[in-house]
């Protein structure tokens, strides 16, 4: 693959990986999490999410409405907790409705272009 | 859910799906389509795509190199028939794989919070 067509490559694949990391932090903000550990949750998933992508991303969800926020002392330092709030928890509910309908999509785009080939052949 | 969060709702939907469009193009394009049946295809698999979406959409796949297109007389007018290109083949195949991986991420945030919310209780 050439460099050029390398580059195209990881700008689709970051492009694919935008909407699907709300999906992820929103999903594992059903239990309350502060930075850190949400961060280190979400890799240990094969999610890796820079500080400086997450961090904008939870005052955006918070500012939305979709997550509530808290300061408490943990392990002797001030710690802001994030955890879903009600709306938040519709709203995955339903971007997960949405997504099982994307997935069945490819699919069906992948199989059914199965079909057709083999029938050509 | 208030008028406000269904907004939100409906941009997250929207960043959730566009990454995926292009999966679903790319795939449906291992086999040559002119935009209406592409755009008729790709919505009978359940991924409504506006004219103003795909054509654009698929200039650009092609200015990348990822897409060949060719003018062609069909059915007494002429149409832009466009395939995957090689190099359009080979990224597809790794947007898959990268579309399974972040699948079964995200599968993995949704059980792994099963399990701890389950041993909370």
């Amino acid at each position: 693959m050439s460099e050029a067509i390398q580059a195209v490559f990881e700008n689709l694949r970051l492009e694919l990986r935008r909407g699907c990391l709300i999906l992820a932090v929103l999903a594992q903000l059903r239990e309350e999490h502060y930075g850190y550990t949400l961060r280190k949750t979400l890799a240990d998933h094969g999610i890796d999410i820079e500080e400086s992508t997450l961090y904008p991303l939870l005052r955006r969800l918070e500012t939305q409405g979709l997550l509530l926020s808290e300061w408490r002392e943990h392990e002797k330092r001030n710690k802001r907790f994030y955890r879903l709030s009600p709306a938040g928890a519709a709203t995955l509910e339903q971007l997960l409705v949405e997504w099982e309908s994307i997935n069945s999509s490819i699919h069906q785009v992948l199989s059914g272009n199965a079909v057709n080939i083999a029938k050509e052949a």
